[in-house]
């Protein structure tokens, strides 16, 4: 009997493209930069050799399918923060050798595909949602993009932002510019991000001994009732000098409200956005905002649950910080004093 | 013996829960508007009695997984277009019940989950792509949005919008603002739509007996090198009176490179986006472009494959139109005549 033909390597597919060991093995990953003539020739060279590339024998191995779910609100699937956050986890999945399921809110059957996925990242979980409890307490890791809500199991590991804190970041800025009567338009208090941003509005209130002013901005209402709602706002006698929008888009709203009252944008009223969007860098004038790293939510989520799937343990229960930073732009610019009227 | 238990039925959660079959079925798909307390109740009997919502259960009899691939070109992970393409598939997938995995070039592996997806969805298929041959000739339905490269096997069904049209229509409108030398920033022409630009660009510059102007927008330029193409361009006796850039962000960096030459933007020099964006709409001068119908793109796709899966034949073969339409703005505005000077 013959012995059984040796397994190619990788080692030969560089030899028979001429190529070092790293350069086949990165270019076979799509990564590194080579011509397209060099990776052409790898890919070649692997085809005829038969090569199969490593991932495939390691997921035999460990009888993984290579794939994850990434669990997203159905009714935020319009919004940029999550596309990004989403596009930074199947960025990062790559590099992993990890494909990314969308698991949508709207998806309610079991395919039989979700029965194989090898862990999930469950984005902004909802209070309540059977979904977040089914996956919280089935046998494959899952790792959350901000926190899960009270009373369910512990995630393998968490990714989150500081929402007290940016929510206190985005009014101290308001203060120094001259804000006094802060209003704030809150998001869906079903998710840990908006009970926090609520949190830190209302623990600096108190803490400045000025009232709150709240307009809740749930991400189903309609364009026309948040419109209105800040035309309210500002007919007020006692009228915010300044207002804090999330989600994204409700600040363009907040200017044209302002702007139609007959007041300045950035001097009588200023505005500010929790949530960064391009629009707001280019828009007349451009919005202060939060850029809270939506790519690198998904980035880090996704960096996670690489973890759990490699058996890297250091950060089973560890609660990763993902940075909150101030864009500040000309909606702030600073309340006009009476020297300057 | 005892006999088998009857299975449960739809119509015995909805009895149980108290309501209509229409109902439980909606609510339990995740779709129309309830309080959330029916839907628990809802959720509850189904768990309570044990029953299995129909899909996996057609799934199991077609020996389907419920699942498809999207394949996205990885150098296009950060723009919006195709972001847009992918979450508008997301949503019609879910209609289906029908999950997305997403898969990006850089993944380069064959995951098990790959060989299990019912269907593929390739996304502007570029030249040579070693996985859009693979999965072409391939036993599983592909629907392509934009052509596929000449030399493969044709898909099951296009999705495609009319680039040298839409390039006609965007040209047409400037030579109509007064604008008689367009220069033309051109994407990669390894795709589809790349090739139609040029096509309609030279076609269009042809009858019009004016010189062509090209400067080259390949994805992985640097933002450097694509400001001083323009400001070349615009330091040329010759110079173009209009630009029509692409990809999306690539307009912005043409109104900079007009400022910084001192002229102004929508009357000396005329400058029109190929791809829309949420920024364009709000820059100042807000910019003309093409809607391209992205998410449209993505919808439309999806529901080729859908029909695909589910055996309907009609448009097998077939190549559906997403429809360009153009959005015009103060970018655009017209150029000076001497009497206004």
């Amino acid at each position: 009997m013959d012995s059984p033909t040796p397994a190619v390597t990788l080692q030969d597919v560089a030899d028979a493209a001429g190529v070092s060991r790293a350069t086949a093995s990165l270019s076979l990953r799509g990564k590194g930069r080579f011509s397209a003539e060099t990776r052409q020739r790898i890919e070649d060279a692997a085809r005829d050799l038969g090569y199969v590339v490593n991932v495939t024998a390691r997921n035999l191995r460990t009888a993984r399918s290579g794939a994850v779910g990434l669990y997203v609100p159905d009714h935020t699937l319009s919004f940029r923060y999550y596309m990004d956050v989403a596009f930074g986890a199947v960025e990062r999945a790559a590099e992993s050798d990890l494909l990314v399921t969308l698991m949508p809110t709207a998806f309610r059957g079991r395919s039989a595909i979700t029965e194989q996925l090898d862990g999930f990242i469950v984005v902004d979980p909802v209070d309540g949602d059977p979904v977040v409890e089914r996956l919280l307490t089935g046998r494959r890791p899952v790792v959350s993009g901000e926190h899960v809500p009270a009373g369910l199991p512990a995630p393998w590991a968490t990714a989150y932002g500081d929402h007290v804190a940016g929510m206190r970041m985005l009014l101290d800025h308001l203060w120094e510019r001259g804000a006094r009567r802060p209003a704030c338009m809150l998001p869906d208090p079903s998710m840990a991000w908006g009970r926090e941003m609520a949190e830190g509005y209302a623990a600096w209130c108190a803490e400045k001994g000025v009232s709150e002013q709240r307009v809740l901005g749930w991400f189903d209402t309609t364009m026309d009732r948040v419109r209105s709602s800040f035309q309210e706002l500002l007919a007020r006698d006692d009228r915010p000098d300044s207002i804090v929008s999330a989600p994204e888009g409700m600040a363009l709203i907040a200017v044209e409200a302002i702007r139609a009252a007959g007041l300045v944008v950035g001097r009588d009223v200023l505005v500010a956005s929790y949530v960064d969007s391009d629009a707001l860098a280019v828009t007349d004038p451009p919005v202060t905002s939060l850029d809270l790293g939506a790519r690198q939510m998904g980035r880090q989520t996704m960096d996670l649950l690489a973890d759990a799937l490699e058996g890297r343990v250091e950060r089973r229960g560890s609660a990763v910080e993902v940075p909150i930073s101030l864009v500040v732009r000309a909606s702030t610019a600073g309340i006009r004093t009476e020297t300057e009227e």
